[in-house]
C-alpha cells in the first residue's frame, strides 16, 4: 500500500471502518484530517452538556451521540457508559456495525514522517490490523510481514504464519504520554524521536494502552474494549484506555490474538494541566500496584472461547481478587457485565440496528 | 554519552571490557574500527588451521589464540569448544578477565546512522549494559532511560527501577541474518531501515540471538554464554548464538536480569552461501521446533541463584527432555558441564589467570 495515493488509501475498507470520537467541543480537528477520514463514517460521542452544540465541519459522514442519545439506547445499563470522561469512547464501539474501530483524541493532528510526509495513521492501523501477529517469539527486525523483512534465522518456522490481529497501539509525536508526576517533574519533555517499527506486543507482556490512537477488530476483540467508569461520580480517570488495554490484552493472549505497538504516529497537541492530572490520577497510580499483578496472573477457563464469555470471566474475577483493594472495584465489574449486556443486546440479532439509524442524521 | 568525542567515548571502560573476534582469516577489517576499538584489549579466536598465520593491523592491543591454545588451556575439555564454527568465540569469553565483552563477526564494519555519522556500536552497547532493564512490563516508547523519554502513564511506579542488564544484542544494515531457506527465497533483500530504538525483551519470551553484534555483562551471566557444540564434528551449524541466547535468556529470566535488543546497528557485508548454510543448518530448523516448546517451559528451581548453577540444572534439563530428540543433545549436555567446569576452573580462583598472559604474546 505504501505507493498509493493518498485518495487510494482512504478508501481501503470505508465499508468496514467506523472512525470514534469522543469530544467536549466543536471538532475543528478534523479538518485537518480530511484527506484520510472524509471517505470513512465517523461516530462522534460528545462528553459532558448533551445542551452544548458540536460544530462538525462540512461534508464528513457522521453521526453525533450525545448522553440523552446514551440513556435512550441504553436505559436502565446506560450507567456503565462514563460521564465528563474520554471513556465515553466505549458507547461509539457498542454503536458500530463495522468490522474495525479506529479510536483518535480531538487534540490528535496528522504527523509527518522524517522525510516531511504526513502520515495516514488510518491506513497503518489498517495495515497493522489486516497482517498477522507473533505473540509467541520475538522477532528481532520486528514486523517480519513489512516489506524487505522477514523472519530472522532461528525463528521456528511452525510460528511464521502468526496469528489474526486484535489490535494496533498507535503512538504520539510531540506530547508524550506520561501521568502527572511526571508532567509535574519533566514539563518540557517532548517526543520528537521517529522509531520506525511496529511490534507484537509478546504474549504474557502488558503495556500501558492509551485510547487517543488505537485501532482494533471490533469481530475479534470489541467486547474488551471497555473503557471502564472513569470521570464524574468516580474516584478516578485518566485509567480507561490502561484498564480496557490490560483487560484486552489478558484475553487476547487467551484467545491466541496478537496486540501490536508502534506506528502510525500522530501529533499531540494538549499539554494538559499536570495537577488536574494528578488529582485524576492519583488512586490510579497506588491501586496499579495490585492491578499489575492480579492481570498478570489471570487465567481464563478454555470454555471461554469468545471475547464476550471471556469478560465475563475477568469480570467475576476482577469483584473476587481486587472487590478487597477498593469498593470501586466491585462497582467497575457489575459494570464490565452491564456493558457485555449492553453489548449482547446491540449486537447479537439484527432487531436493535436501528440504533444507529435512529441517531441523529449527519 | 550521545555529546562526547570518538575518543572519548572509546576511553570509555576501557579497562573493564575485552572485544573477541572469531576469525578464520586476517582482520583486517578491524583497521575501520580502528577509532573505536583501538583503546580496548582484543582476545583474537583462531578458527580452523593453526599453523595458518593471522594477521593483525597494528598498533592494536591483543591476544591471538588458536585451536593449540585450546588444546593447551582445556586439556581433556578442550571438546567444548568448537572447531571450524564461529562459535569457538566463547573460549574467549572464558579467557577474559573483563567485566564486559563485546563480540564481533570479521564481516561487520561501521554503520552509518540516518544522519551520516558513524555508529560506535561499542559506545552503545556499554550504554545498553550500564542502563537497566525493564523485562517484567512493556514500554510503548521503549528505553525509558534514554534521554528525552521516560515511562509513560500506566507503568507501575515500583517497576521503573529496572533490573541489571545481562546482555546487549545489536542489530545489521545490509545482509540481513536470515537462514537458509529464506536467502534462497529472497536473494536480494537487504536491511536498509534504521530503527532507533533499544527495547528490553520482556521476561518469558524467546529471542533469536546472533553472536556477530553482541555485548554482555560477563560477571553476570558469562557462564551461560556457551555457544555449544558447531561445525565440524557435529550435526548442525549456525546454531550457537541461537543456542546461547535460548540458554542465556531463560537464565536471565530465572536470575531477574534483563536483555535487551536493538541499537547498535553493524554493517554486515558477507552474503554468506545459502546453499553452505542449508546444510549447517537443517537439522537445527526441525530441532528448533522442539527446542522452543523446551526453552519456553524451562523452570529452574530457586536454589539456582547464579548461571552457574542455573546452567548446570540446564544441562540436566536438556538431557532429561532433548535427549530423545537426537543423541546429540546427550552430548551437548555433557558439553555444557565441561564448558562450566572449565569456567570455574579459569574465574574461580587466582592461579589459572596466567592463561592470558601465558598467551602468545601481541
Amino acid at each position: 500500500m505504501s505507493g498509493s495515493t493518498a485518495a487510494e488509501a482512504a478508501a481501503i475498507l470505508k465499508e468496514e471502518v467506523d472512525i470514534v470520537i469522543p469530544t467536549i467541543r466543536n471538532v475543528d480537528f478534523l479538518e485537518k484530517w480530511r484527506p484520510f477520514f472524509q471517505p470513512y463514517h465517523l461516530i462522534i460521542v460528545q462528553d459532558g452538556d448533551p445542551s452544548k452544540p458540536i460544530k462538525v465541519p462540512p461534508r464528513f459522514n457522521y453521526h453525533l451521540y450525545n448522553r440523552n442519545d446514551v440513556n435512550r439506547l441504553l436505559g436502565p445499563r446506560a450507567h456503565c457508559i462514563s460521564f465528563k470522561d474520554s471513556s465515553c469512547r466505549c458507547f461509539g464501539f457498542l454503536l458500530s456495525k463495522k468490522k474495525y474501530i479506529f479510536t483518535i483524541d480531538d487534540d490528535c493532528f496528522v504527523a509527518k514522517d522524517p522525510s516531511g510526509k504526513e502520515i495516514n495513521a488510518l491506513e497503518q492501523h489498517l495495515k497493522n490490523l489486516l497482517s498477522p501477529s507473533t505473540p509467541f517469539f520475538f522477532n528481532t527486525l520486528y514486523d517480519p510481514y513489512r516489506e524487505g523483512t522477514d523472519f530472522v534465522r532461528g525463528y521456528p518456522f511452525s510460528l511464521r504464519e502468526g496469528v489474526p490481529t486484535a489490535a494496533s497501539h498507535g503512538l504520539w509525536l510531540n506530547m508524550p504520554d506520561y501521568d502527572g508526576p511526571t508532567q509535574l517533574v519533566k514539563p518540557l519533555e517532548r517526543n520528537n524521536r521517529y522509531v520506525d517499527a511496529v511490534m507484537t506486543i509478546p504474549k504474557g507482556t502488558l503495556f500501558p494502552m492509551c485510547g487517543m490512537n488505537l485501532a482494533f477488530n471490533r469481530e475479534l476483540i470489541g467486547p474488551a474494549m471497555y473503557f471502564g467508569l472513569m470521570g464524574e461520580g468516580q474516584p478516578i480517570g485518566r485509567y480507561d484506555g490502561m484498564w480496557a488495554g490490560w483487560c484486552m490484552k489478558v484475553i487476547s493472549d487467551h484467545l491466541g490474538l496478537g496486540v501490536k505497538t508502534g506506528l502510525p504516529y500522530i501529533w499531540h497537541s494538549k499539554a494538559s494541566s499536570p495537577f488536574v492530572n494528578l488529582k485524576k490520577e492519583y488512586k490510579g497510580i497506588y491501586w496499579q500496584e495490585e492491578l499489575i499483578p492480579f492481570f498478570q496472573s489471570v487465567s481464563l477457563p478454555k470454555e471461554c472461547t469468545t471475547a464476550q464469555k471471556c469478560y465475563i470471566e475477568l469480570s467475576k474475577q476482577v469483584k473476587a481478587k481486587l472487590g478487597k483493594v477498593d469498593e470501586y472495584f466491585n462497582k467497575l465489574a457489575d459494570a464490565m457485565v452491564t456493558w457485555i449486556e449492553a453489548w449482547e443486546e446491540l449486537n447479537s440479532s439484527g432487531e436493535k440496528s436501528e440504533a444507529l439509524s435512529n441517531g441523529p442524521a449527519k
